[in-house]
């Protein structure tokens, strides 16, 4: 991820909540309830009398429900900044931008790290397994909540593009377009060995404790290490090589297992600025919904999955992105096209891998800029 | 590495031991003396009367003196027993094979877990930083203990590689011809990457106590974090896709962290089976001196460090490997054309990824079968 240091055109936003009514219980896909459901969530721009031009964009692993302004108490700008403000390609001159933090995460909506009504406690391990599913159905929870019938768009990159597609898929009639980036509708084998490694360095942090840890010391050990990893994966051989080569941190190399290069001393600033913003017991729920994810389905064909769907889609994907490669991406087109569901397909170029989608804005504010510019076009017709 | 269960046309074979003589030191690269150098080594065929058909095979990262042949107590023949023996690519009939376990390591050769003689316990970290030149250096001197002047061929993958292009740098007049396979004259930062984040998974384990723990608990668990992303950089995404996809060890998902897709239960198998046969410690060390090897060197070019070498090369990269990528064998093979060195460049297709050097034995085979056939040959002219 960017660091984000300027000012943003959107000024200070503020975190919202959205709590189920009291009673209500929130019913995951594998049946189980989780009671005072609650979303965090942030809005920018104004929804029109209509309420036709709002647009919800779904975040990423470690991302929340700040993807654009600044926090009173921070000088970071959200984590897309770029991407929607005044004149940008999610225009809040025009557009109702929603975006909301998933369940399972620790960013304000409901997950491990929420206390657990019947104990008083954090639920920790007992907080039950979510999925994509469940995160785009407590989103659709929000959304009924704001009046809105049908979104202009969904949109997100990486975990936020499955979230995208399991929109589309869930609830057709609510999705007029669709923005799935730099994403996958399954993980593969590779990727699940991925999020399996940084999930196995967490649980093998004794800190960690089956999950029980919120009085005590965090597993920051094992959650630096996962982060470490997956930071890897963000990034391509050759934008790991533009940005760091051999060049080293000291003058002699080569007689402790301190930080020698700078590539390593980047990892383990990555690794320990994390800890003290995100939850590990949150870090194993949000790898396992991702692995889970899975839009084919077992035994069947992934265009069945679209069958009737009538959202518009423009799928984006990055040329150096080896964790979610546009083979992928492409994999989703066809399926589509085999519906006939009108889809557009870009592949933009460039070398930061799958990190592009948070620092290529010139060519994504254009491709997404025009394409809500077509869909909103076709509502007033 | 793959599993080796069959029977190997070597029959029984034992590691051996070379010891430095009596009050000899061993200076490594950066002028710390190591006293009583014990290298392990096995050899294969027979020496000729004029010892000139001497082949040395250098392993890789995790890999031992035993190549090939079965130690009578395991059932296991060698790393690459495939590629030596009768018949086969190093062939026992024709050469001398010598393999030996480089310094650093943890399988009878100095390393961190060897004794200490002004202690009279384990070295743990006080063991000096060992580089790829001393792995050479030290093999060098088993050489030379053999009587062997000049080696026909040295050839290794992975790290074995870069030890190969070492001799050739470092002892060019002892090195007639040299095979890199699934190698590189430089970690590049994704490499180091790689690296080091298996070293935090292993500094992050309590039980590592700063590399002092012989006598008590081992960090066995940061060591399987350690080997388990080693793994995922072994294979590539279409051989995971291939050997496990996203099939299930049980029928319902998502209650637990334990087990559920077939590829974490093939980590973990193969992080646990690690942590009994190889020691954290030196996982630290090795992984190091990859790290630091740099043929190279910093304001150099490449092709300086071949300057007046007359050793051939046959350079081999596999399709699929992403951890040494054919682009850096490429790079090799620019700088020994610029020097006017023979060299014979081989891609080889597979979908094994860097495993590719210990699975794809068919066309290994002939490659290196003929070139040493034809090395061999201008010998006797």
């Amino acid at each position: 991820m960017n660091e984000r240091t300027k000012k943003s055109e959107l000024g200070t936003v503020r975190t919202e909540y959205y709590n189920a009514p009291k009673g209500e219980k929130f019913i995951l896909e594998n049946g189980i309830k989780i009671p005072d459901l609650k979303i965090a969530y942030e809005a920018y721009g104004k929804l029109n009398k209509e309420k036709t031009n709002a647009v919800l964009i779904c975040h990423a692993l470690s991302g929340d429900a700040n993807a654009a302004g600044t926090h009173k108490d921070s000088s970071k700008p959200g984590w897309w900044d770029d991407m929607i403000g005044p004149g940008k390609a999610f225009d809040t001159e025009k557009y109702f931008v929603i975006c909301s933090n998933i369940i399972g995460g620790c960013k304000g909506s409901s997950g491990p790290n929420s206390i657990n009504p019947d104990t008083g406690k954090p639920y920790g391990l007992s907080f039950p397994i979510v999925s994509i599913k469940d995160m785009v159905s407590a989103q659709k929870k929000l959304v009924d909540h704001l009046g809105i019938e049908r979104l202009l768009s969904v949109c997100g990159g990486s975990m936020g593009g499955m979230q995208a597609l399991q929109w589309a898929v869930s609830y057709p009639e609510a999705v007029l377009s669709c923005i799935p980036v730099a994403t996958t509708h399954k993980h593969t084998a590779l990727q699940i060995a991925f999020d399996e490694v940084g999930r196995q360095a967490i649980m093998a942090d004794p800190a960690w404790n089956g999950g029980d840890y919120y009085e005590k010391a965090h597993p920051s050990s094992g959650l630096a290490v996962a982060r470490m990893v997956g930071h890897i994966t963000y990034m391509s051989d050759k934008s790991m090589e533009q940005k760091f080569g051999r060049v080293l941190t000291k003058e002699k190399l080569g007689y402790e297992f301190t930080t020698e290069f700078e590539v390593e001393g980047y990892l383990r600033y990555r690794g320990d600025s994390f800890v003290k913003r995100f939850d590990a017991n949150s870090y194993l729920y949000v790898t396992k919904a991702m692995d889970h994810f899975d839009l084919q389905g077992k035994n069947k064909k992934l265009h069945q999955a679209f069958r009737g769907i009538k959202t518009r889609f423009l799928v984006i994907a990055f040329s150096s992105d080896w964790l979610y490669p546009p083979y992928q991406s492409k994999e989703i087109v066809k399926a589509l096209k085999m519906n006939g569901i009108p889809v557009t397909y870009c592949e933009v170029s460039s070398d930061y891998g799958h990190d592009a989608f948070l620092l290529e804005f010139g060519e994504q504010t254009k491709l997404i800029g025009h394409f809500l510019k077509n869909v909103q076009k076709k509502t007033e017709k």
